[in-house]
């Protein structure tokens, strides 16, 4: 039997955006157990218009809000780029898939692909391949079910670590709760 | 007595994007007499977070989408730029604009800065200013009624660029029917 959706605390969507593949992933949490509820790609490269794409994008997206309902969006985004051109093109694409879910409320996090490697592998120059293989082992996924596309992994991974970054204390932002600062720092309420 | 939508044959709208003030302009034709309906601008410098300025461009620009119900959206878009970073959250700003316009089925068409001068002032060098004056007088604004933002006449500019641009006859796109063709190159047809 497969779990539904209400069987998950949490749903994250992970978006890995581009302008010709567009990678997703959704990552269900039971506990603390993070749960593979589906990962693809949206192929991009056979719609000659920017405007088809982008609008592919977005219904893409909000089909995939619409049907998950995810709790949060994560989303890989590259700083720098190797152009203006590209980065515009790259702007409006991340654009359309952040308005599909700002258009449903869903709060959207952005993490460098560094970062992401960081989270997944531990070292934040590892390949799409290794990071493809940790997920796997991490989540358990079969491999027959590991998708060819790591457009769709590097999404998934995207999603795995913002379960990590926004699960894990903050020393440097602070405490969460003022009562949590109050038990942390006894000495410095007065 | 103000004209109600439905007195206009085509309605468009014009976006100037940014991502500290996004201008607007909506623009009615009656017959071939451009008429402005509104205009105007989407203040975004008070809100700190990226995502709540893209949040107010996705918003406002399909509130106005909702409420002109526009046939097409024309977009002031500039090919280049300082830098990657620039670029990219201006793509994020025109991408979540254009989402509002693909969600509501509203066809885009963009135009270099440049190119909207020269539709307004015969000039593609002239001064933000000077497309003011020019739509004041196209138009008859009354000069009370101009917003003292550029980036709203710069949007209604976009929209009247695309009137002029649609309704001329393209020489070098072939002409728009067969019938057209066989009028006007009677030695073409076999």
């Amino acid at each position: 039997m497969n779990p539904t959706l209400k069987d998950f605390d949490r749903v994250i969507i992970g978006i890995d955006p581009g302008t010709n593949v567009m990678g997703y992933g959704i990552l269900g949490i039971t506990g603390k157990k993070p749960v593979t509820i589906a990962m693809g790609v949206i192929e991009l490269s056979k719609f000659e218009s920017h405007y088809l794409r982008l609008n592919r994008i977005y219904t893409r997206v909000l089909g995939l809000v619409e049907q998950y309902l995810p709790d949060e969006m994560a989303i890989e985004a590259p700083f720098f780029g190797k152009n203006v051109q590209s980065m515009l093109k790259l702007g409006r694409a991340q654009g359309v898939a952040m308005a599909a879910a700002l258009s449903r409320d869903v709060p959207i996090t952005e993490y460098e692909p560094r970062k992401i490697k960081m989270a997944i592998t531990g070292n934040g120059a590892s390949s799409k391949e290794q990071v493809k293989e940790m997920l796997r082992r991490i989540l358990g996924i079969p491999a027959e079910n590991l998708p060819e596309k790591l457009d769709a992994t590097d999404a998934l991974a995207a999603a795995l670590c913002h379960y990590y970054e926004s699960s894990r204390p903050h020393p440097d932002k602070g405490n969460k709760s003022w009562k949590d600062f109050i038990a942390k720092n006894p000495g410095r309420v007065l």
